[in-house]
């Protein structure tokens, strides 16, 4: 005898694709990872050794692994410019879906991913934005809602990547939204949870720089950006975003209330260690964003296995991932024009500050 | 087609029982919680909610797990009074053995399981020092063995729990070994860990108060103590225990060489989260050793795992818990006597210091 | 026989007029405290006891105080609005000046101090920023100076102020200049010491609410307010200015290189001590800036006095008090008016940006 | 007309001479010093040009000194060997004295200054324990008083010093009177202060090696050190004194309390900066004690001078001051000899441990 499991496929096998599979194959007890697919030779042989031993089928192509025998949830980890098509099609398919964020760089096909599971109401899509699942930014959450801070009125919070020095992130950069939609789509998401689902936005304006990669301007893109976000509820948010940092990553939040202040990883650490030396007292700091979000991806789909068997709602709204991509957007093209961006409170872009 | 699993029963279901058999059953790929054993009735309602529907046998009597067809190994968690008689019985039957420490109070009772596991080189048996397991741990291991602080010479180490405003801890006094025994011994064996597990005890002294609990005193038991164990090799340690920390567990951990030091747990912390209020700035702390080590059980069943099913050697040597039990005995005593001890070279106790 | 002694008078005995008489005549071994004026009796009163037995003379009139026999140095610590007059009315008396910040909340004014300092080259003018006196802000620039961040790029600085639930911050605010030019005078004076004085504002845009004190809006101020500068040597700066932090005060800065990042102050703290009870851990912090910035003004007035005394450059020019108030002004009005402001490399206002 | 000053001299001009001359004549607004003494010709010649010049008059020879023209008070920050008998020398030239930490490194020398200044009651005679008159600790001990911990119970505390890697150390522990007298003395009169000045021994007992400076061994001494001190109101202190730190200065202190806990320096920082690098995040600390108590020093000349000029006792008792000779030499003792100490509560030496 044994207790029902979540007949789960994981669409792609890249840096993320394989960590969503491993999560699912080995730190989800309640789900079961039965296909992964992949049109990549390389990532096939990577699963052919670690997936396929434990019964997991693999698939090269996505189409065939959405006929799986008994699948019932879809993990998409693919590309980016994928991600929309492969969640429609497996929303079609009557699958339960987790897409990793964004659904797409672009509003409108992001919206047709909430069209499509809006016309399934009984399947769980969801997008994941990691940082809901992270321990530190429910407990901050928690604390806030139950009025440690007062009421929360002014955000800050940065994503900001360790400086990769093989420039690998200016071809990335082609595809990826630009660093708003890319990396502060988190610190939006953040703004939304913090501020409420239903927060109206004013205005946006930023500014750049390319202070290590100049060749970022010919897709569009700046390695540093900063950009303030106003609200129509009388709330601001500013977010930093860096492509340089020479520690590691560094994604720190504050939420400053009329009555406190609340932090998330103002001290970043990669463990309970100290160095006491000759150059002073040191402390190491994670790498990469997998190194600091690593448990909050486990959460993630031990959550949304359980909304998937127990028919209950996902942790997060799918409406949000598309809020997130149309404010990230909206930076970048501030960003990039140099112009505010003016809002009316039904969302249409106006010419002139609402005062 | 499947990997091969470990097959293995877990004897005790109480605290700890339930975490280890959870840990195996949930978050240990390579092995399979076929069983699982308990005299207690409670404890066994417990195991039909969690373990049974996943296919674990439950059983009222240890013996008859023993037998559980394919056994390969047993985690031993029950109380400390039948770790060693428990652990000796799996051994007779060819079974691995990873077991909660101590494996006795007593010196000579935990010798015994040493003989029996000698007795039995094939099988793997391990006493489980959680803290060997721990990632910051470790990564202080591993940057003092790279010669970041160049010799080790002086460590400090405590543990301390939060007081237990029930007074539980006198009643478990009687049976703990007193608190060198029961919670020192986590800090004497990262000493034999960082000075060299063949480190010679030369003396040891230790005093100690009841500041919360005067009735400890009739279990020869204290509610703080310090103790110093000077080592033939030139090194020193210093341990600190305590019942009555008012924020949480706080195991700290500092380890001084001639060009550096390194600090584990310095600066305690639960998460990443920082209150800001008007009274200052705040962040709360791990209440109990699982909230800090939760991770480290993890590694330690899949590393116990891995050495069963690759043949290869577990992580800590089995001496090294005889060993541990008694420099804590010696501590204890001390503690209680008021006198100091010391050794000689060989290990037997002489009247005087070695000069 | 005694050493020289620079012998200086201090207009206004405000707050920061007695802590400024009284650094002068117990903190900085080189000066003499010879006089003080206040047009206010409660002033004179408190200076009757704590100045005129060290020998201060006492003027109820600054003008008298001026021609006080053998007078070399005045520092201007009075109500913001005389500050531009008197410290020209000093330097046309031929007195060495300090001038606290701002010279004036109008560029205009504050220019007049500067033409006034330019037709007596011998005087030494100074306006004082505190944090550039400070040991850690020095000590920040002096590592960036020698490399330590690699090409500083970014900028992150704030000054909040503890709320005063007086409410006193609402009347204040209609000569204060605005929460650009009162607090974040100090942040931007870091951004023109740490990118270099010549920094030419490309743009300014900032957004802002009045989460505690809608009163403000009144004197076109808010409480809460952030501010993005952007340079025209590829650099940008980012202001958060708030009137309502709850544990104290929070001035806190980073500056981001190209290969590494400096901060002061993100982990403010009182003093040494840290609370361990049963809410966590936690530590008090600075009330109030003077709290963080008292050994700043030490310096200043021992720094300044040595300037004079051994005819050396001030350690900040003129011409900064200046162009700090300019891109104030400019913050403050952009908060209102909501629109984002540009600028040409020569300084003048422009319709759009230079891209 | 000016405020009463009161006339100190300063004995001795070495390295702590200095400090302390310059604290008198520059950060003690209600002293001047009048002269200063010392017979060695670089320290007199090091005079000539920072204190001569602000009527400070100069002594070869103490003993002129003492004669100086309206002297009334000495600060002694002679070598430790004459600290007694210059203290005495003064009382009796009825001075008020000042007197560097410690008295002497023999408890009977200590004494016979306490015998001199109860001939002459109506002299303030103070021995300097700079961290008496450090903020941070201040504030620890007025949140003890408070309650914030409940009953003090246990007292860790560490005086550890930058490695010396010239080894001046070795030839100055010849007069020292050993690590525990001349660094642990600051943390055994920390417990007399959070414990009660009136707490009586019941058992000492200490560890020590050389890993650095063997050569320690031929004065009695050693580089790391640990010792226990147990008392008869059921406290206990454990110190740690150490040469041989790498990242500069460390000197901690942990109170533990039934309700609480206090830690002063746990995280020691020479400022407000971090520098993020490659390395990961750093701080630097204080090097040397005078870094980090710098402050007190200039506090205690400040409060020794009211007392002298208001007539009110001394902050700290002079008994304190022997008190902690006589455990320091105690735990010096037992570091060599290898044995405990037990003491009755009269303060006798007995054979046994009191249970």
């Amino acid at each position: 005898m044994s207790a029902q499991k979540l007949k789960i496929g994981c669409a792609g096998l890249g840096r993320m694709g394989k960590r969503h599979a491993l999560n699912f194959l080995e730190r989800t007890p309640r789900a079961e990872l039965v296909a992964a697919s992949s049109p990549d030779d390389a990532e096939l042989e990577w699963a052919k050794v670690h997936l396929a031993p434990y019964g997991v089928k693999l698939y090269k192509n996505y189409d065939d692994m959405l006929k799986h025998e008994g699948l019932e949830a879809v993990v998409v980890a693919s590309a980016t410019a994928v991600h929309a098509e492969q969640a429609i099609k497996a929303i079609d398919a009557n699958k339960h879906v987790l897409c990793e964020k964004p659904l797409s760089t672009s509003v409108e096909i992001s919206q047709t991913v909430l069209d499509a599971a809006a016309r399934k109401p009984e399947l769980k899509v969801m997008c994941g934005f990691s940082r809901r699942f992270d321990a530190s930014y429910r407990d901050a959450h928690k604390k806030m809602t139950q009025g440690s801070i007062g009421s929360p009125s002014v955000m800050r919070s940065q994503t900001c990547d360790k400086l990769d020095p093989t420039g690998f992130f200016v071809a990335y950069a082609e595809f990826s939204g630009g660093i708003f939609v890319d990396c502060s789509i988190h610190d939006i998401d953040l703004a939304l949870w913090f501020f409420g689902q239903d927060s109206k936005v004013k205005s946006v304006s930023a500014v750049g720089i390319t202070a290590v990669e100049p060749d970022l301007r010919k897709h569009n893109d700046r390695d540093n950006a900063v950009g303030l976000v106003e609200f129509y509820n009388g709330k601001i948010a500013y977010f930093y975003a860096s492509r340089m940092m020479a520690a590691g990553q560094e994604d720190t939040t504050e939420i400053i209330g009329t009555q406190g202040k609340l932090t998330v990883n103002a001290q970043p650490a990669m463990n309970l260690v100290n160095i006491f030396d000759n150059t002073g007292v040191r402390r190491e700091i994670p790498q990469h964003y997998y190194d600091r979000f690593e448990y909050a991806f486990v959460t993630e789909a031990n959550e949304f296995t359980a909304s998937c068997l127990d028919n209950k709602d996902v942790p997060l709204k799918l409406e949000g991932a598309v809020q997130a991509v149309r404010i990230g957007s909206a930076l970048q093209e501030s960003l990039i024009t140099g112009q505010k961006i003016f809002f009316d409170e039904a969302g249409n872009r106006v010419d002139k500050p609402r005062l």
